[in-house]
Order: structure tokens, then sequence, then C-alpha cells
């Protein structure tokens, strides 16, 4: 039985993170979504409303559960006796920082990583951008999941 | 359970092709190693001979086969009940090609692909540049296994 | 008045090509289709099969011409007193070869070049991952137009 | 009739920017420069200041016009009726980028942009690092036009 | 003769920085190592403790000295008859910013800048993810020179 | 002293070329321009010719000599006591596949490799691309010398 976790700030959770996960639990036994909880910044949702806004999307997904952490990504996986992490990737872009991190989890606790390549349909779509056209009053509802399309609405008003 | 398929032609198998399939045998429960049987190229090494060197690096490892194919990767994945393509990424140069099949073989068949990053020690190194230095007489004992460094000697002398 | 050309080999054309043309039209004025006519290379459709395959899916468009080059693109374009060259641009790999090409053509002759991004759905197919998916028996028909598809059905059987 | 919209911070114009914005206008019928303003960031220039240089540096050119924009471009294009963004491209860091703003464009409003590859002699050039060389007290007379070599050492003396 | 320049932040030096001096002091003549002193930013170790840190690992090296500067490094090269600055260089990535410098700096004081490409172990180590890492009180031992990984626990206790 | 060896095909020299060499040989004591034979290629000129077209541009400059070299340039280089290879950079494109053939060089032989980058004005000019222009008719005399543009013009007449 293989497990993987799915590290991220999710802040919001997008159309890509959701296919990302949904694709991970197809492949893998069980999966850890694990929420990034940052003590020095200060996010839109906090962990526990990104964990709902998950599980309003998803529903209840046998073998998929949801967590906070803080600190080292390594740390919490070996906690957790994680075999692999799962992160998505859009872009040579992105590659090249997502390498960078997944070397050095390697190299100072011998964590693997594996890296999905996102549906081309959300290629362009990230978290920050999402917040910054939300803010604007631009229309996201095609890149994000209903339920987050309706709280992000609430909270920017 | 879940079963990877690590497909390449693997001629010769490198340090690189080694270290991935060790790595991707530790995270699943069960690899398929598949040589690509190409027809229209000459390779250096049959089929056969790549699957004796993989054999004669690794030993027997539990949940380890091997297998060639021909033809389409995701036909054959399919005839294998494979749940994932588990590919080998050394740099942003591989990326982009790597993520335009990954795209494409999720496109015409919803086969998944994972990329797993190379150890840096062998990010360098590849098939074509180790036949090339074999070919021209340059050492590369600490870039393949011992089995393949012998293989290359005898069929280039 | 701007007049806008698209050349490119397109064998065969596919969604992504038919997606950047449609959308150039709705930019420019006017738009010549050139297809590339490489005597030292043996295409899979002739220059004017593939001009028909273009017709067959765009039908008649009001300000879209369709033309067959030989040669240097900066000495046709000349010859057709058009502004600018427009090429569809998938990711950053394919950025470093165009943009090689956009400043040799206006080094050697003044030749304006700009990118249009493909659409995202669009981004890992290419003419020659479509002829070769194709061969070996692939199902291509959600990469290309419908007579592209049936086309490729009759000349690959 | 083709309007392009060229945007930016131009904070302050340069070669780069004044080369593209000149490109533009010999290849659009209507070009409108639109000088963002960011309520969050305190510029070095005003909007009005940078409009300012950049009539300075083209003079009245017949077809290109200058505004300031505030929020989403993508709701300001649609205000003014443009046919097309156009952006300057100057190496594949900035492709990334410009690819993820252009598609989201595309997403939420329907917006085309197309890249106009910056020259390569002043492929090296933002207003970013003139701001800090200048600041530093070094010579940016060959990387921006007179005037605002001239502005640049009275405001940062 | 040829003198070459080695600048950079250092906060702290890595195992990567202190391989690209060894193997830059083994072509060039003379170099000189120097530390960035940047009065807006508060470093973790002053510009003194980092030559001293550098000292420990290195220990007294003919051809090599080390000194302190602030602001523009073409002014300061040039104070110092420096012929080549030398850059480390770890990835494609590195590459595109590193380029836009080089080029910068040619172009305001004809300064040259040539790059060393890092050994491939430590192409995923940078200072900024060092001190992260220690911070959260994960293990940096194999990263970092002995003389830093004491430092860095003693100053983040 | 330090010895620098600048390898290539050059088939023929640019001003992309020209320009490194020149560069070269201002931050280095002594430099060898050693033009790579190709048994396997058939090229436009000889070895020999392109070190003539080097000789007519380059006129005599103390401190650079010409030589030819097959096989490994480790090899090649370790017999003329060669300090370091210098590469010519013009992209992130290039940048992966030097930055294999640097780290590999590295692993066989111990051989450091430095890239200088490109002058801008040259960084979309290639060997490949020149001679592809010439032979079909277009003008070149903007991106190689003199000599090698009058070469051209009688060679492929």
């Amino acid at each position: 039985m293989t497990t993987a976790l799915c590290p991220g700030s999710f802040d919001p959770p997008t159309n890509g993170h959701v296919d990302v996960i949904r694709r991970t639990a197809a492949v893998f036994d069980r999966v850890i979504v694990a929420v990034v909880e940052n003590p020095s910044k200060t996010p839109l949702f906090t962990a526990e409303e990104r964990i709902g806004l998950f599980r309003a999307t998803l529903g209840e997904k046998p073998g998929v559960e949801y967590d906070v952490f803080e600190g080292l990504l390594v740390d919490y996986a070996a906690s957790k006796t994680v075999d692999v992490v799962v992160k998505g990737l859009r872009s040579a872009g992105d590659f090249g920082y997502e390498l960078q991190m997944a070397q050095m989890n390697a190299s100072i606790r011998g964590m693997e990583t594996v890296f999905m390549p996102t549906n081309p349909r959300w290629s362009f779509v990230s978290s920050s951008l999402v917040r910054e056209v939300a803010a604007l009053g631009g229309s996201v509802e095609q890149l994000v999941p209903p339920a987050v399309a309706a709280a992000l609405k609430e909270r920017l008003s």
C-alpha cells in the first residue's frame, strides 16, 4: 500500500488543485491532503476553511484524508509514514523551483517526490492570480469550484 | 496495490536509470520496466540484452518485472493494467518534451504519468551521451553500472 | 488595414492550428495562411491537400486566404505586402526557437513577428506527434478536425 | 481597423518599451499605451509623468494615444473596444509569466494577447534594473531615452 | 595574469559556493571573493562573519583574497582592476536572471562575466533555502561546510 | 597564466563567434580556437578554410592560436594543457545542452568549462541558420564578417 502526500497552501483551492487530488487518489491507495499553516503570513482563508472547501467540492472520498501542518514538510511526512510527496506541475517555470525543493527534501531526509502534470485546461491557474482577479472584481467562476467561488464572493465583498 | 510502468529505450541503462527504478520500486508495490523495441532504429544493444544489463545490476528484486514492448505506450500500458507511468526527469529541458508526451497519453487513453526527479549526481547523464563518449574511447565507468561498462567495452572494441 | 501571415507546414493541420487561425482572423483584417513547400522533405499530405483540409474545416471565411510558398519566408512575405507574421506559441520550449527565427527575420528584412499563445487545451498537440500516434494506430480524433482525422485514417491504412 | 493595447507600468519607460510601441504602431492602425496606476505601490514617476516621458520621446504619432488605468486589464480593454493586447517579450523567463497572464485574460473575458519580441539590443533592460542602477549612481543613458535619463537624474539627486 | 571576481551575498556560504570558489581559484591566477553589504537588508551573518566562515572553510589559499563591497558591482570591480566576474550557475532558472545582469554590466561599464556551472551535487542548494530549513530545525549539515553548520546552530538557537 | 580553449564547428564563423573569441582573448592570457573535424559530417567549409576565415577577420592577435581536433574534447584539451574551456552562451535553450556537456566533461576528465554570454546583438545568430538563409538567397551580411559573407556567396553560387 502506498501513501501519497499532497501538500500546499491552497489559498484558495482551484480547479487545478482539485484535479490533481482526484487523479492522485485514483493512482494511490491513500492520499493525505495537507494544508500548510504559515504563521508569518495572513491567508485569505484559514487552514480549516480551506479543508472545508475541499470537502464541499470532493465530498467524502475513500482513501482521502485532510490535515494541517506547520514547519518542515519532511518532518511532517515522516510523522505520517508517507511514501511519496505528490506535487502538481503546471509549467517549465514551476519545474525549476519544485525540482529544487524535491532534491532538498530527498537530501535532508530521504523523502521522495513525484510530479503530476496539471491538466492543460488549468495550466495557467494559480491561487494568487485567482485572489488577485477576484479582489479586482473579475469573474473566477470558471477557474475554481462553486464552493470556492461563493466563499471568495463573501470574503471579498 | 499500485502498478507503475517505467518505459524507456535504455540503450544502455545508466546510473540515472538504475537510480530511478530503485526509487520507484521503493514507492510502488509493483514496477514493470518496459524496454522499447523500435523497428526503425538500430540500437547498440538488443532489448533482451538491455534487460540482461538491468538484471545483472539490480539482481532479482521482489515486485520488479522486465518486459519489451512495441507500438503505442498507452496500448501496452492498458494491456498490463498499469496505474501510472513513471518517468525520470533530469532538467527543465527534459520537462518540455515529457510534459507534452504525458498530456498526449492522458488525452488519447486517460493514462496518468508522474515524473520522478533524477538524483542530481546523474542529472547530466544520458544514454546517447554515454554511447558517444564510449565510442570515442572516453571513460564512462563513473556513469553506468559495471555490467554496462563491460558490455560497452566489448561491443565497441 | 493590417495583413497577417500565418506560415507553417501544417502536415496535418491540428485543432491548435485551426484555433490560432480563427483567433488571428478575429483580430486582423486580412489573413494569409501560407503552407510551406519544402522540396527536401516528403510530407504526409501535399500542400494542396493541406489547404483542402483547412477549407473543409474553416469553410470560406471573409478575409482568410490560402497559399503555398517555397524559399525564404521574408521574401514571400514581402511579395504579398504582409504587415506581420503571426505564429502560435505553445510552450517555453517553442519560444526559444521561434524567438530566434523572429529576430532573424527582423534582421534580414525588417519583417515583424508576433506570437499568439495557443489555447491551453491544445498546448501539447503537434503535427509530428499526431502523425506518430496515428501511424501506430492510436486515436487522434480529439486532437484534429474531423476532416483531418478522416484523411489520416485513409492515408495510413 | 485593429486597435492594439500596450499596457505596462513603464516606471520609467526604457528603450525597449519605446521600440515595442514604435513597432506596434507600424503594424496596427491604432495603439493605446495604457499606464497602470497601482494604488498599493509608490512609483518613482506618477502615471502622468510617465505619459509625459513617452510624449517627449515619441512626439505626436498619428494613431497613438496615451491613457491611465486602474483595476483589471480586461475590464479596461473592454471599455475601450480593444481588439488585442500587445506585450513585449524579452526572454524565456518573461514568457512563462506572460503566457499565464494571457491565458487568464482569454479565460475571464475572451481578451486576446499577442507577444512582440523585444529587439535583442534591449533584451536585458527592465525598468526595475534601470531604477536600481540609477539609484546607485550608474549610467543608464544607453538604456533609456534622453528625456528619461534627465528625469531620473533630477528625481534621484 | 587574470584577476577574477566572485561576488555574492553568501549569507551563509554553502558547499556550492565553496566548490565554485575552489574551482575558480584553480583556473585563474588571482581571485577576489567579494561579499555584498546591502544596507537595506538585515542579513543573518555580518559581511565580516561571512568572510570568517569562508576562511575557516578554505584556509589561507594563495591567490584568494576576501573583501566587502557596497553599491554597483561594476564600480567596485573597476576599482580593483578585475578582468572578469565569475558567477556560479545552478540551473536554467538562474540563467535568465544572471544573463540579464551580465549583459547589463557589460553595457554600463564594459565588465565581462563568465558563468561556472555548479557541481551537480549542489545544484539545488541556495543560501535562502539553507536559512529556511535551518530555522525550522532541519539538518543542513550535508549542504554547508562544518563551520557554517556550527554557526547556524548557534545563531538560530 | 591561464590557457582558454574555444572549441566549435564554426561552419561558418559568425559575428557571435568572433565577438566571443575577441572577448575571451581580452580576459585570458592565451586562447586556442579549436575547430572540430567530424568525419561523419560533410561541412560547408573545411576545417582549414574555417581557420582561414577567422584569420582574415581577426588578423594576427597575440595570444590567439588556431587548431583542428577530432575525437573527445577532453582528450584534446588535456594534450594542450588547457586550463578551461570557454563556450559562448546565447539563450536558456543553449544552456540546457551546454550545461550537460560541461558537467560530462568535468566528470570524465576533470575539465572545467565557463560560459561567456553572447553579445545580445548576436543572440539569434547560429551557423546553421546562416547556412540555411544563405542557401535560400537571403542576405547574411549583417550576421557574419565580410570574409565569411564573400566565401558563402562563392561557395553557394
